[in-house]
C-alpha cells in the first residue's frame, strides 16, 4: 500500500519520458537533479551560518554541472552534511544522469533498449563500434577504482601537510570525486593555491582530471588497446588525445614565458602547467590567484577554457573534436582541396555539420551572455569574459567576482552552467525541435521499465 | 623611346599577373597601391610637421583599405597635396583597384576578358546573373553622381558654419570622397563630433555611406527594378536591404536606450541612429567620443562593426549575407530540418561553405590580434578588441588608443587593415592555395593586354 504512489509517480514520470525527445529528457533530467539539490541545500539544517535562496540555487547548479563557480565558500557555509549532498550532486553530473539510469537498467532488466541507447548516444556523441554496455560498465568501475585511488592518494598527501583524523578521510574523498568530475569545487577557501609547490598533490590532481576529462571513449579506447583487442586507436581518439597534449603544451609554454606571476614562484613549470590544465580538462581548480594574472594570459586561459577537452568525458567546452572539424573546414577551403579531411581522413558531412553549428552557438552565446553581464555588472570586460566562458564550459575557475555578482548576473551565470552541461546544441534542440515523440511513442512497448 | 622602360615594365608586370591567382593578384594589387601611398606619403614635401616613416605606413595602408583609423591628425600633418594623395588613396581603395583597371579596359579595348571577369568575381562575389560591363559603368556613374551631390551638400552645409573659400571646397570634396568610399577620414580633429546635433550634416554623411556600403550589387538591383528591367528585386538584394534595416534599427534602439551619454545630448535618437549607421557601414566617422561609451555599448558597436554590411560595397566585416548564411545553418539544425534555407529559400552548399570558413577566420583572427595586442599593450581589453574589430571590419571608430600604440601594435593594426579590405578568406587562399596558376597560364592568350 505504501509504494502505491511512489508507483504512480514513476509510472507518470516513465510516460513523461517517453513522450519527450532524448534531448528533452536530458534536459529534464539535469534539471530535476538541480532542484531536488536546490531544495535540499536550502534547508537551514545543511548550513553552518546563513544563506541566501539564491546561493543554495547557485551551488545546486554549480554541482550537478560540475563547473565549480562558488558565491559562498563552501567549507565555511554548509556543514558535513551539506558538503555530503555537494559531493553526490557533483557525482550525479559528472557521470550523468542518464548513464546512472542505464547502469541501473544493466543490472536489473539485463538489457538496455533502443530508446536508451539513443539517450546516451546523444548525450556522448559516440561513435557506433564501441557497445553501450562495455561502455556503461567501464564508465563505471573506472569511476570507482579512479576515486578510490585518489582518495588514498589524496589522504597521504593531506597527512604530510598535518591533517589528521575524519577531516583528512572526508577532505579526501570530496577532493577525488571532485577533482575526477572536473568539478573543481574545493573544501580549502582558496582552492589548491596552498599547494601550488606539492609535486605530489599536483599530480593526483592532474591525473585524476585528465582521466574524467578525456573521456570515456578515449579511456575505453586505450583500455582495449592495452588489453590487445584491438590493433589500432581509434581515429577519435588518436584526435583526442593528439589534440590534448598539443594545447597543453602550447598552453604550458606560454603560460610560462608569458605570465610575471611564474617568476615568484619556485616550481614555475608545475605552475604553468597546472594552470594549463586546469582549464582544458575543465577541472577548474587553480594554484595561482586567476584575478592576478596579467591580460594575456587571462585570454590564453580563457582559449582553453572555450575549446575543453573531449566529448565522451566530463569536461565541458567546445571540444577538441569540434576544433579539428572547423580546421578541416578551414583548412581544405584555404589550400582549395576538393575534400574536408583530417590526417588523411575524410570527415562526414554530417559531424562538419554538428561542428559548425556548435560552434556558431557557442561562440555566439559566449558574447551574448558577456553583452548582457556587461549591463548587469560593473567589471572590466576581461572579467566578465572569464567567468562567460568559465560557467558555460562548466571549468568554474574565476577572477573573484562571482560572489560579488548581481542578482541578475547570479542567474545568467546559473543559465550558463545549465546550458553548458546538457550543451549547447542539446539545449537548443531540445527547446527548438518538433521533437520526433510521435517516432518515440510508437517504438515505446520496446521499453523495459 | 621614352616609353619603353614603362612599357617594359607594363609588360613585365602583366606576364606576373597572369602568372599568379586571381586571388594573389588583389593582393598584390592593393600591395601595391598601399606602397606607392607610403612613399608618396613618406615624403616630407607633402608634411606639415616631423613624421614617422611608421606612420606614413599605417596613413597609406589606412587609406587605401577605406579604414580611417589615424595615428596622427591628418589636417595637422599633412599639407594640401598629402591630404590630396590621401584622397586619391581613398577613392582607389574604396572602388577596388581592379574595378578601375577594368573599367580602363572597358572604354579601350571594348571588351573583358574572361580573367578580368574571374578577379572581380573574386572580389564581390557577383551573383552570376549580373553582368559585369552593366555592374562596371553603374559603380562609375553612381561614384561620381553620389560625390559631386555629396560634396555640393556638404558645401552648402559648412557655409551655416561659417565656412568659406577654397577651404569649404576643399573640405566638402575630401568628406564626400571620404564618407561615400566608408573611409571615414576626417579633416577635423574630433572626427564629426562638433556637427552632432546638425540633422543636415549627419543626413549627408549617412546617405553616401549607405549608398556606398550597401553596395553596388544592390543599387544596380534596386535601379533596374526602379526603371522596371526587373520585375523583382533579387533575393540577395533583399537579404541584404532587409538585414542592413533590422540590424540598424537593432542598433539605435539599443545605443538610445543602454548609452548614458545619449541623456546630455539634443538629438538622442539622431546620435542613437548615427553610431549604429557609423558601425554597419563601416564608414567610421563618429558624433560622440567613442572612447566615452560605457561597456554595454563599446560591445555593441563592436557587434555592428564585426558584422558590417553588404558583401558587394565598400563596406568591411563579417558582411550580412554570411550572418545570414550562419543562422541558416544553425535555425536547420535546431529546428531538425532536412534543408538549409532562409526566407523559403534554399542556400547552395558552396555559399554555405563560404560563410562557415569565413566566419571561422574571421573570429579567429579578431582573438589571436586581441591576443597579441594583450602582449604589446597594456590598455584593457574592451578597447584592444575594438580596435581590433575596427581594423579588421575596415571602420576607423576608435576609442582613442590609436595614436598611442606601441612600434608593434601599429605594425599589427596595419596587417589588420590590409587583411580586412582584400577579405580573409581571399588573403588566407592567396598565401596558401596551391594557385591554379596553370589554368591561367594556359588560357592566357584570351588576355586582351
Ligand atoms: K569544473
Ligand atoms: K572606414
Amino acid at each position: 500500500m505504501n509504494k502505491t504512489p511512489i508507483k504512480k509517480i514513476k509510472s507518470w514520470y516513465t510516460r513523461f519520458q517517453i513522450s519527450k525527445s532524448p534531448q528533452m529528457n536530458l534536459v529534464w533530467g539535469f534539471f530535476l537533479y538541480t532542484l531536488i539539490g536546490f531544495l535540499l541545500l536550502a534547508l537551514p539544517i545543511f548550513h553552518k551560518g546563513e544563506l541566501s535562496i539564491l546561493d543554495s540555487l547557485f551551488t545546486s547548479t554549480s554541482a550537478v554541472s560540475t563547473t565549480g563557480l562558488v558565491t559562498v565558500n563552501i567549507f565555511e557555509s554548509y556543514n558535513f552534511f551539506g558538503q555530503f549532498i555537494i559531493m553526490v550532486l557533483i557525482q550525479i553530473g559528472g557521470i550523468g544522469y542518464m548513464t546512472l539510469t542505464t547502469y541501473y537498467l544493466l543490472f536489473t532488466t539485463k538489457r538496455i533498449t533502443h530508446w536508451h541507447q539513443r539517450v546516451i548516444g546523444a548525450e556522448f556523441t559516440l561513435p557506433n563500434t564501441i557497445k553501450i554496455r562495455d561502455f556503461i560498465r567501464s564508465v563505471i568501475t573506472f569511476t570507482i577504482i579512479m576515486e578510490v585511488l585518489g582518495a588514498i592518494g589524496f589522504y597521504f598527501a593531506f597527512a604530510q601537510h598535518g591533517m589528521t583524523g575524519l577531516r583528512a578521510i572526508w577532505f579526501s574523498i570530496f577532493h577525488s570525486v571532485s577533482a575526477f568530475c572536473t568539478a573543481g569545487f574545493a573544501l580549502f577557501d582558496n582552492s589548491f593555491e596552498s599547494f601550488s609547490t606539492d609535486v605530489w598533490i599536483n599530480t593526483i590532481i592532474s591525473i585524476l582530471a585528465i582521466a574524467g576529462s578525456l573521456g570515456f571513449i578515449v579511456i575505453t579506447d586505450l583500455w582495449y588497446r592495452l588489453r590487445g583487442r584491438t590493433k589500432r586507436l581509434s581515429f577519435t581518439t588518436k584526435i583526442i588525445s593528439y589534440g590534448f597534449l598539443a594545447l597543453l603544451g602550447i598552453g604550458t609554454l606560454f603560460f610560462y614565458f608569458g605570465e610575471p606571476l611564474t617568476a615568484e614562484s619556485n616550481s614555475p613549470w608545475l605552475l604553468s602547467f597546472f594552470q594549463a590544465m586546469t582549464a582544458m580538462t575543465t577541472v577548474g581548480f587553480n594554484t595561482v590567484p586567476i584575478g592576478e594574472l596579467g591580460l594575456p594570459i587571462l585570454l590564453l586561459v580563457t582559449f582553453l577554457m572555450y575549446i575543453g577537452a573531449s566529448p565522451s568525458g566530463t569536461a565541458g567546452g567546445l571540444k577538441i573534436t569540434t576544433l579539428t572539424a572547423l580546421i578541416s573546414v578551414l583548412k581544405s577551403r584555404l589550400f582549395g582541396q576538393q575534400q574536408i579531411s583530417f590526417l588523411g581522413r575524410k570527415i562526414p558531412f554530417e559531424r562538419l555539420y554538428v561542428a559548425t553549428s556548435t560552434f556558431i552557438l557557442y561562440t555566439g552565446i559566449i558574447f551574448l551572455f558577456t553583452f548582457l553581464l556587461s549591463f548587469t555588472e560593473s567589471f572590466p570586460m576581461d572579467k566578465i569574459l572569464f567567468e562567460v566562458a568559465s560557467s558555460l564550459g562548466t571549468v568554474g575557475l574565476s577572477t573573484g567576482i562571482t560572489g560579488d555578482l548581481s542578482v541578475g548576473g547570479k542567474l545568467l551565470i546559473i543559465i550558463l552552467m545549465f546550458t553548458g552541461r546538457v550543451g549547447v546544441l542539446t539545449f537548443g534542440f531540445a527547446l527548438l525541435a518538433r521533437s520526433s515523440s510521435e517516432e518515440l511513442s510508437i517504438k515505446s512497448d520496446d521499453l523495459a521499465v
